[in-house]
């Protein structure tokens, strides 16, 4: 028994420590993203429809180092760029999700971080928007947090809540596709946000803001910190076919409390448009 | 010449009397709307797509009698209840333009104060954002602020700018027109935003923050004041058909620098869809 509970105890606190390191890593990572708001900076075209700053480096090699300091066993996905993907935990990185938000001056912005432990879900995750010093985070089993207050997804029912979504603009060949499953969701819902930032959707979906967010062309460095605290704030994540969203397989996610992901899956499959995962 | 200099003395005073109280009346009214974000207040359905809370009708009462104390031959057009249109000044306020957003718990929204004096385009407007503080005013000929500091539409070529619009929630008939417009402007651009409070779309856009908005569906208090910002920061307003945008007569605004406002408006009428003001 003794050594049991001390087995336990030591577990809990490698959790712990893991999540504080996290978590403190990620409000450091904010204070730099903060400090570079509405400044004058680095700005270059990663493509014709995503802008790379100088401070989604600068961040994502602080996160890095940090990270690597307190696990030298970790491995490492971060958006820009591919680290070994082999280690654990495995630490899932977006330095700074909306980049082009933070680049025009738009609050929505983000660092995640999402957490695995060898298996293909994440164990944990820390959202961090440095401007509205918004601090999610959320550990399998243990409940999802903003700023250390417990958070669930909406109980309201699909008509009254805001729904989340983007045009794919990397993906153009679907975007015809993915109108068609907005106007299929739109009559259903109270109103459609756009805000820029995957991450903060989700967490937003998380919260209860938005009643629902769907979105083709995603990555795992986008979704996983989020998915972890969705998913411990009573929702559910899927692809457009129905299986469950993989962060590391997926190209598409729905997310959102059980019965709205539900409602527009069926609305979708009814409607005959073609739905791949 | 010494009674020219005082009139122009006494007229500039007047001026900035009323610039500065409709000022100080914006930030006191959006210091009740912080006090209650996030928080527990009553909401009302006032239609399938619209909330009213006890904040719209609290602060719009609040706005009416500060200003009214302060220009007792004022009249008053506003969101929640339509006083007075006759008066000079003329005051067109939302007391929150982005109700959805505030009682959701998305922190875009604002107050939005326009000031006529006789004509049918707005002499002064103040938007104040009161969790992000973010004052925007401008008079006209003056120019336009954000905070203190001089705001202008952006430079950048429309491709490198992001575009906010929205779908027509109260108008279902008209929501595939609208996403067909959308789709025209959707190659053009860096990315769309739905961020959701008309009046914030409009000082972005003053702010460079957005290379272009458009909506239909729009009232007088949603952009008076950010109609005034938009043109002292060097941007033009028109409707879809091409006219100069009338507060209280057009139903469809589209907003930024002239040669993003007049390539979009070219490659709607090329696509040969209805165009309506």
């Amino acid at each position: 028994m003794g050594q049991t509970h001390s087995i336990i105890k030591f577990m809990k606190n490698t959790d712990e420590i893991l999540m504080n390191t996290v978590i403190s890593t990620a409000l450091k990572a904010g204070d730099i993203l903060r400090t570079g708001f509405r400044q004058r900076f680095e700005v270059e075209q990663k493509s014709a429809h995503d802008l790379i700053t100088e401070y989604d480096t600068t961040v994502q090699q602080f996160i890095v180092e940090q990270l690597s300091k307190a696990f030298p066993g970790a491995g490492f996905v971060a958006e820009e760029e591919h680290f070994s993907t082999k280690g654990d935990p495995l630490l899932v990185i977006d330095p700074l999700d909306g980049t082009n938000n933070f680049a025009m001056g738009i609050p929505q912005f983000c660092v995640s971080i999402g957490v695995f432990t060898g298996e293909r879900q994440p164990k944990a995750g820390v959202v961090y928007n440095p401007v509205l010093e918004e601090l999610y985070h959320a550990q399998v089993g243990k409940g999802a947090y903003l700023n250390g207050e417990p958070i669930h997804v909406t109980q309201e029912p699909l008509k009254d809540t805001l729904v989340a979504t983007a045009l794919p603009f990397k993906f153009r060949d679907k975007v015809d596709w993915i109108t068609q499953l907005l106007l299929h969701v739109y009559p259903e819902v109270m109103d459609i946000r756009r805000l820029g930032s995957a991450a903060l959707d989700i967490c937003y979906t998380a919260a209860g803001i938005f009643g629902l967010y769907f979105e083709y062309g995603i990555n795992a460095w986008d979704t996983a910190a989020g998915v972890c605290l969705l998913r411990e704030a009573g929702g559910v994540a899927l692809d457009f076919s129905g299986q469950p969203y993989d962060p590391f397989t997926s190209k598409s996610i729905v997310v959102g409390p059980s019965a709205h992901v539900e409602r527009v899956l069926h609305l979708w499959r009814e409607s005959g448009v073609q739905l791949e995962g």
